[in-house]
């Protein structure tokens, strides 16, 4: 199973799950692999940005990639090999290829700027991991600093038949959706899927402009494959409905460098994973943090039931 | 009437109202200041990054500083004088101050970096425009590129007698009122107004952390009012049923380029200002865009009457 | 006399003098042209960087852009209207061509980061000042962080007809000037002057890969002028005897921030200007940092002679 | 043996060398150790941002930091240990201390802003490699972006017993040695060695404020050395001397991203190392480049009879 050009739903962007000693816990790697699949994700993608994979050193990521292929039989899994380097990049790359993955997502270095820059960089990157592995290309300004106009990104994909997927997370993006639709309209851009990132933060209207689906880390992941498949089927106001009910922890999430907390917060009040922990360096939720996350999901809870079960647990993540 | 540690409730961020041609829009300017005193503002900052201060030349920008403060009689009027150099900020905060202006508003140089550098502006700052001038300190990382502690902010507002008011835009930032009230509680840190920015994408919790107002420039400073007078009056519920009505629309605004554009066209929409017009370099919303904002008006009007009203005049935007 | 592609020579930068109380210097500017004029640079450009143009209010700028045209009769003067905003730009460009002015100059804002965007904004800024209008092109990433590659700056002197100079003072940028050169001979680049900045650091190299001239604001333009046309006349070896006897001090004065007060420090010794005073911000020399440069100008007498004289007015500068 | 706050003279910052496929070339790595050593280097640092170390994988760098501490018996080899995370970081840092390494070379992360943010990230990597591991703290602002003020530094070398020496490269940085040595005399501060890097563009007035010595990678490190000790005797005018000879090379190797080219360049051509490859993506020098580095070459052999036995092995550079 590969990632191809035609993939649509959701993907779920994973945490990597660690004890309160800093070390991978890998039963719930398991747990988590299983949730998602019990919900209906497409796919899962590791190692990305809030998977925290620079913490990890070299062999723990493609332990932590190789556990998530052989549990989450039967979805597409994504691993991310973003590295200051191609080495590094091509050896966890071929790895995770050879392990099972579905494909590899690749941000740009955030040095680069000229769209010369960028598109040498992707060629280097390319020829690295081999033009035969899938990949995705992460468009991430806000963090990563490097800017790609629509048609800096057509140019990639239309170099490179590997390049399958964008995952897009410009912020603001939803024009440049519109404006990737309208070229392969015109025929200057060939298919693509792309799926959407951001914290989910525009998922309404960016489905509406024309993304594939969603590959972010919001904690309820339930929510973005329902709006998703609302917005496909043409549901415009059903999707909004729901959407607008998890807007305001979806907001709460969008706080750099707390959002992770957040969710691996959520995660473990729900079970999915065992811990709330970080490896250091750490972000953290204040006791009043975890107070406002919680009268968020008890507000919640009134639109959206699965917010409920939650107060059985809430104990866990404690 | 001067600007002072204990002033609360909303001020409104105002843009500078232009008309199709890029002439500063004189009539809309009198019709803005008197819809923000009418729902109830307690005062107006002109000359903001919203503002679009720089595109205007140092003499327009006095203009319409002395125009704001004329009309709007009876709210205090804030005065960004944020410039490269200081003989320019200078120049404009005595204008404005002469004219009647409550005080003005410093944002830090984004080339400042260190703790040590970022103390040493704020010293030449005010040695520029003299002790004598209220001001509000400006603390917006995600635009400004400036990073300021709440210790260090701690050290700007005890250096400085006339530094009475926070503009808090840090992002995440729920934990910096949190820390800057401790240090009054502790006594380290003396009285300081704080109001929130950041589009209000988080006000329903900056309240809650002890925030005395808004300062920001959502299309409908209503909301801000009640969400505000709301909290203070310890109506928590109340205070988010209306906040998260309005939070769709307050984060379609939060796109960075877009928002002043949604903003504008709102704006025009609702009567305020004439057109929704921009100095170049301009951001503009699309067809798809304006569609997407009328979508969100129209959901919003169904819990908020105040949105409802702006289909009679829909045409006067286009 | 207006700027033209043909432009060769050496155009000095000229710091704006000021007094111990951050006053305009105007009997300095009156001396500092005249010394100028005397050692025969073809221009000066005033309102640069290194002319702490935006410490200036919009009046002041004006006032010594126009004093500097009066009183340099014969020179080729160009004006920098760098500016946050058009309007500015506009206002201080018409100013200065109604004075006299040979041309101006304008850099990129340091927000812009696409080759689109970087078109786009020198596309506005020749229509706020007027497509009539003679201007410089500004290079300088290493202080304004955008990136222009070769072909970017192709685009933009192809579209504008009134751009007929490059600034040139990118880091490393040797391999620009050959790539413009080249362009030149194939025809998809019509005649541009170049003239190179970056504090002469590269001065003997960029003259052979192609280079009309310096534009920059070494305390010593004699050298610049020397070598100039040292390199103009096949003169190699003669060209980098002179070059490396001043390198020292080239290379002392390219530390950013404190040189500028290393140039009027040295410009004051030589009588050039009365103060080596700078406007707040301001950068200074310690008194060790003072005697570095004695030293170095001491060594460089032995090659130089015109260093020598130096040492007779070495009180004036304390 | 273990590097400490008595250090001094000239540690060679080491490329990495590679063949012409960009496989690591170990041949070369045991010739360049052996030269290092015959020439006097006090030591070498390897894996640092001149050594290419992000193009390494994991394996690779632990291979080529014990390759090289196992080959040069007697020198001080200090490891660059800096990553994205501290599990990659401690995981290099053990294996180099456990081979035999003198101490490992730390750098902020490029994304550090705050007093506060720096403090806590050094205390985190201590924490990770160890208490027990005597470190460089690299002060790198033109690349890495983070800024440390002298105070900064002094608060991370008081709290970190194993904090023995600064890389110096600030730039501009001699009033930063100068201030390290007042906070010594003044008792506020206690011993550190400080070795100054910046390709050594300002050597020669580093030592005269109190550096110990030269920590870079310029291709002539005989220079460095000699520079060194002469300055160290009190031969002011001997030390400047030959440093006024090599500075036009010095600063042709002060281009960014050239740099490492023209250094691979000479020190192929100088024998040291077989091939003057990079591993992509890589920077190289054009033929026009190669020409104007020979040029300086042989005008440099004028002075230093060092660059003469160059001419013999020209071709084995090309």
């Amino acid at each position: 199973m590969t990632l191809n050009e035609t993939t649509t739903g959701t993907i779920a962007i994973a945490p990597t799950p660690f004890d309160g000693d800093g070390r991978v816990d890998q039963r719930s790697i398991d747990s988590m692999c299983d949730f998602y699949g019990k919900i209906g994700c497409t796919g899962i993608t590791v190692l990305g940005i809030m998977g925290e994979a620079p913490k990890l050193d070299a062999q723990e990521a493609i332990d932590v990639a190789k556990q998530v292929i052989r549990r989450a039989q039967g979805l597409d899994i994504i691993v991310g090999v973003s590295a200051p380097g191609f080495a590094a990049m091509r050896t966890l790359a071929r790895h995770a290829m050879d392990a099972g993955a579905a494909g590899v997502m690749i941000a740009p270095l955030p040095s680069l700027r000229t769209d010369e820059q960028i598109l040498t960089y992707f060629r280097q990157a390319v020829e690295a991991v081999g033009p035969d592995i899938p990949w995705v290309l992460q468009d991430y300004p806000l963090t990563l600093s490097v800017q790609m106009t629509a048609s800096t990104i057509r140019a990639i994909v239309q170099e490179h038949a590997s390049c399958v997927m964008l995952k897009h997370e410009d912020w603001p993006g939803l024009e440049k959706i519109s404006a990737l639709r309208r070229y392969q309209r015109e025929g200057s851009l060939r298919p693509l899927s792309i799926l959407t990132g951001n914290g989910a933060l525009f998922l309404d209207f960016e489905m509406e402009r024309g993304a594939d689906g969603a590959m972010t880390g919001y904690a309820f992941p339930e929510m973005l494959i329902d709006v998703v498949n609302l917005s496909r089927a043409g549901r415009r106001d059903d999707a909004h409905d729901l959407f607008d009910a998890h807007l305001p922890l979806i907001r709460y999430e969008q706080q750099q460098g707390v959002g992770l907390a957040v969710r691996k917060y959520v995660m473990a009040k729900r079970g999915i994973i065992a811990f709330d922990a970080q490896r250091k360096p750490a972000s953290s939720l204040s006791a009043t943090g975890r107070a406002e996350v919680d009268y968020l999901l008890t507000r919640l809870s009134r639109h959206d039931r699965r917010a409920m079960a939650l107060d059985g647990i809430a104990g866990a993540a404690s």
